[in-house]
């Protein structure tokens, strides 16, 4: 059974993450979506918050699980018997960046491969970022999120409950 | 059981090819290497050369088969059930050609996915026509190649026999 | 009244090219599609049959010509009274190519300014080149070509009339 | 006619910005050149200081407005009859940034247009952070910008009155 | 006798580093290794470690010089007779900036020359940013830094001692 | 004494080429420019007329020879003791392939340095292609090349005597 993790910062989760996803799922046994905590960003969300965004995105699928990691992506692919790391690869800025994190994560742990994956054009414009921006003016951002995410883009811009 | 396919013009196989086709292996279950016959370009080796370097340097490795194709590659890949196609990406000028091709071949076949893996860096600068041309000014090209196919280099210009 | 010219070889012409041209359309007053003739290149379809195809492509358009140059290119525009020269821009590869001719066709008329406009994300993957390779594999391209073009890439193939 | 705006945070205008301004004008009957608020970024200058430095800069343009705007760029575009966003394309770096950007607003507004063009080549080095670095270190900007600007650079350095 | 200057923040030096200096050493008769203050980044070490850390990795290197400078860089080029800025040229996102950089002191001082260096491919993937996160998961860097690098990291962030 | 090789196929040589040449002899005692020999492609002027036109447009610089090579690149560097090879650095497409050409010729041989340098930004549209195509319409290349070259260019294309 090969297993193949799918890491991220998922602030939130959008319909680009999900089609990634959904390839991952059609090549690999398991896919676990590893949700990163890094405590030098301060997302959107809290990572409470993510998960649940992400569970509820991910419902559907079959041989998904969702983990949370805070130390070295290799050393938890490693205790997971990952053979690969999913990586959405949209455009050349990502890739210059992804590149790097890849062979510098292959110096690592030489038998994880990252293995890079694209999108639907239609997602090529997309990132957590850009919603964010959106939701933030007011935009309506359904075509990018599931309709939990949008509900509590929402919630987060109209009380101004960022933390 | 995953399969999937590793296309390419192998004229010759490479060490890189080869650092490729290794971490596919892992990551999949089955795959299979197919030769490209492009009747617009003139290779240095013959399909059937060809084909005998590949068997060669596979011979060690399980789970590998090699075939020929001479049509569009995602039918060849859906006749063969395959999930994936592989792709070595080394460097920005093959991201770009690669990437036209993984959203055309999507477009045929949405089922089918493009999987970007990377080489050893040490094989970022490798490629056939480097070691074609290498070989052609009598550059020993051990380090880049299998010994099957630094011999029959050797003969292709010492006889100058180039069909 | 402002007038751009949009120029390119269209072997043959496809839905990205109308993509882009529509674009023209909405800025400037008159666009002039510019078929340019090549003496070192041989085009699938000969000049005759491109600008047929371009024609019939075009004939709902308003506001829009179709002329053939064989020379310098700026000095087809400013014989036109053209300020823009129109390039669409799909991708990086594009950008290099088309940064530098612009560049040279601003040395030779600093008061021709070159355009880039953007398809829609769907033509990313799209150009003549690719169109060509799908029609001789007998693939069917309707998605990407107006009915006429379809009709003559499949007599070309189907027949191997090509010059 | 046709209303192209022009968006930037100008902090402070160059003479690159000018350059691509007056292109943009020989192009469209009306160029809106707006001043981005964006509470997040803390600019050199305020934004009314900004503005008195536009005003100044393209006082001798035709066809020329300026305006402030704080919200979704798309909708300031509609509420003008814009055709067209203007954007300055220097460098591999703005390109990728500016497709994203592009391909975002085209999805939230597909009539408007993103126009890019390409400053002359000895604006390819120049942006405002530059200058404004260049002016910190006591470096004369006189080639950059405008003498009010450069004047203004002075003060603000002199006499450390950054807010 | 042709000196260079290789300015850099150095926080700290990394064996890329080293491995660019030593290709400049062959080149040129000296090489000021100038360590930049930026008073707006806040490294991790201050310039005091950072120059420290750079004297024990160049202790064996004959030609070498170490300077601090807090100016404008091409000012201190020019003090010291420099006709040559070494810069190393990793990968794609490199390119970009260094280029801008260069053009802009090219335009400052055109009588210096930035040269760039390409570091061994084994060091494509490493920079300093990438020894410091490394370094703050616990994870041994002997192999990307000097051993004195090594020891001051780990005092670093076992002791939490971050300024 | 530090030597460099300036390779290149000078077809013809352009001021982009001497630019590059200048600011190489400004950091190398001494500059051997080193005209290629490609049998597979056919230039528009022979050898010897590319020998010509370099050593007049070289006549007055100082630490500058000329000579031919048709075999690997580092075996020529090698036999004349030369510690660099000088790569005039453009643009992103020359990045790429320059990359690629470097990391081979150092595993050939590390002992030799790439030095890429970069043009002024007005040589940044400039090749031997362009130089080419624009005499081909009858265009003035005054700005672009040598007055040699120019008229040898003019003789070319007036007379049809293309080898």
């Amino acid at each position: 059974m090969k297993t193949a993790i799918y890491p991220g910062t998922f602030d939130p989760v959008t319909k680009g993450h999900l089609d990634i996803l959904e390839r991952a799922i059609a090549i690999f046994d398991k896919v676990i979506v590893t949700l990163g905590i890094n405590p030098n960003k301060k997302p959107l969300f809290t990572a409470e918050e993510r998960m649940e965004l992400l569970k509820d995105a991910v419902k559907d699928y079959k041989n998904v699980e969702i983990a949370v990691f805070d130390g070295l992506l290799v050393e938890f692919a490693r205790k997971n018997n990952a053979v690969a790391i999913i990586r959405g690869l949209r455009a050349l800025s990502d890739f210059e960046y992804e590149f790097q994190m890849a062979l510098m994560n292959k110096k690592l742990a030489d038998e994880i491969h990252t293995v890079f994956l694209m999108p639907n054009e239609k997602y090529t414009y997309l990132n957590s970022s850009i919603v964010r921006n959106l939701a933030q003016f007011g935009t309506d951002v359904t075509d990018f999120v599931t309709p939990l995410v949008n509900e509590r883009l929402k919630e987060k811009f109209l009380t101004g409950n960022t933390h």
